[in-house]
């Protein structure tokens, strides 16, 4: 239990100091991304014109770039945020949305890795394998069936994770059924979360929010944990709220409200007691 | 019954084929148009830069093209992507949002239709009729009072449809009070759904979306079946999600929220039954 | 309660006569101001090209200018329209977000100022005193803790907005946790809303929409009437949204969608009853 709390404090930490975070993302999911990142107690800020960017980064404590509608203006205005969010010292937080669906997003999402000093990369597990090998078998933004994390090819993924966590020094978040959280030396694989949350846009993109708001409070050698206490803190809410729908045999629509609901009310203090965080 | 489940089965068949729409859609509902492609039971991938809309639209089943908030750049991707999507054979949809509200609107609109071999126009009754010989009295976004379609004047409104489904080879959904569906030679008149769908933004956009869908999983020869079943099962889940939010007092919020509910839980057996589509 | 009507009465004026309001706005909460605008009876339109914001802003009745996702296109757009709308009589507003936390959003905001003759300038604190003289203490897209509108410093923030108010000769509308509305000569303070309306992003972006649509059917001299009316109107469904989801021991998802369904039920009526306006 001692070692659940030392990663589920995140969630109050977050809570008690409103870190805020500069996130550049897609226009898709934005936000649900502001209202996730409010609901977890951090403050947002979305900008995107290369001539703030820099400004606006520097005053926030933390960047989450997601490269889900990119285009020439935004990629370019990620890398200049990038290298000065990392210049200062801040967490920033990579999420490769498509990956391996188009030359464009493969290209930009390494341009990023190689340019920018990466704390995180969050991904599903093609467009993980599409940045380590291009081997991921990318269907639109969503993952393959064919490369689905299950208790069989786990400690396969959790390699491929470690290896592109080594390489990048930097800590991977796979995401799926079942969650990889890896800086290549300790790893974590949690497994909560419920398949709705499938069912409805921008889980993934509201998780990479949130990971930057919880990095953004950790000690530098204390990310990796950060990074597990969002991912379980996401899919605990998933399992929270659907027990809510559930009730009211309601359907996608109420699974999404009732997911920022759950955010909103989280403490630490619950998500110790639901999250099933495995130290590997 | 018979004819009504030949058009109502694409509701299943959509959710057990999972088709990938690729969307290129205005900023102010595109959260909305993801979120009803999943709950519909498709996959959404949302790109406009114009170096990978060809890519991203190869691997999808169907385009869906929406100008409610166009710019140059993403005109110059909607075209190219249609371009794409056509030559590959994949349904298209064009929602012309406010042709006739601005010049810029009108000869993009008419510029997809004359580059682009489209499979649907979908549009209220002022944008229709716009496309037609610009007499479309377009206010703002939304239909004029004068243009609306009623018992009345259906059979007129039914004439406007055909002509431009017949000069543009293509379905013609014009929507209003009363939906109507047709080609030129089959044509379908829907009385579903309820008023308060046009005090919410965006169930325009999400039929576009869904319409799209729905083409992507019926043969050539019965696109206008799928576009008749796009327009049946937003005015029903419009009704249904309406007879659950009066039940408690409540808005515009609310019924936003048990749209996409009912959106997410409707089959084909229940569209069957409470569909009203009459063919012409 | 005479005095509180002819405020309050433009919520009926609107619902009534729907006013078309043009709104170039941020990426992050446009869906939220469109439906706002749907809500509390007008129609909302989106269109932030160059080439066609003139045309656009012509068909309407006022215009809401919001720099949160600013950037170098869509600025060249809002001075366009806010020339063109000003030009033709219609109320102007601005939303400076986020003026103060980078040059780029103080420089754009000023020079809106400067070019286009605005009804309504709608901000926090930091805001409004960044246009002032740069003295802001903005951190992101809210407020200070330092600069936060107390009974204590009341006097001297009305100060503030009526300086700004009087430079530019339009109505200031400074909000928190007391709100100020003034054109430097009558002033309104307001003590509606309720503090979980800054857990929800985009509660500001929508009452500047809300207020260009309230401004858009009050006669010029009685503008600042009706933008203490969107204010009131935002506070007091803020509340009654707080007493619905406070009851069900909801969170921030379901307070959002509560304060959209109040925002379309309330009348002047209703209001009236509940507004705290006072006259200074």
């Amino acid at each position: 239990m001692t070692e659940n709390y030392n990663i589920t404090k995140y969630a109050d930490i977050v809570r008690n100091t409103t870190p805020l975070v500069h996130s550049i993302t897609n226009y898709v999911t934005v936000n649900d991304c502001a209202n996730v990142l409010l609901a977890c107690g951090a403050s947002p800020i979305m900008a995107d014109d290369e001539n703030e960017v820099c400004e606006i980064t520097s005053i926030c404590s933390a960047l989450n770039i997601n490269i889900g509608t990119l285009n020439k203006r935004t990629v370019a205005s990620m890398l200049k945020a990038g290298k000065m969010s990392a210049k200062l010292g801040h967490p920033v937080v990579l999420d490769p949305v498509g990956a391996g669906a188009s030359r464009l997003r493969t290209d930009t999402a390494l341009e990023i890795i190689k340019t920018v000093r990466l704390s995180v990369i969050k991904g599903n597990i093609s467009e993980i394998m599409t940045l380590l090998d291009g081997s991921g078998q990318t269907s639109g933004v969503d993952s393959s069936v064919s490369d689905a994390i299950t208790e069989e090819n786990l400690d396969e993924k959790i390699k491929i994770a470690k290896i592109l966590a080594n390489k990048n020094q930097c800590v991977i978040a796979v995401t799926g059924a079942i969650d990889i959280v890896t800086d290549g030396d300790k790893t974590y694989v949690i497994r909560n979360g419920h398949h709705i949350m499938s069912n409805i846009t921008g889980t993934g993109c509201m998780l990479s929010a949130v990971t930057a708001a919880y990095c953004a409070v950790a000690k530098l050698d204390c990310q990796t944990d950060a990074v597990a206490c969002a991912v379980a803190m996401m899919g605990v809410c998933g399992e929270l709220a659907w027990e809510k729908v559930k009730d009211v045999r309601g359907g996608t629509g109420r699974f999404r409200v009732a997911l920022i609901d759950e955010i909103s009310l989280i403490t630490s203090e619950k998500l110790e007691k639901v999250a099933k965080i495995e130290k590997k």
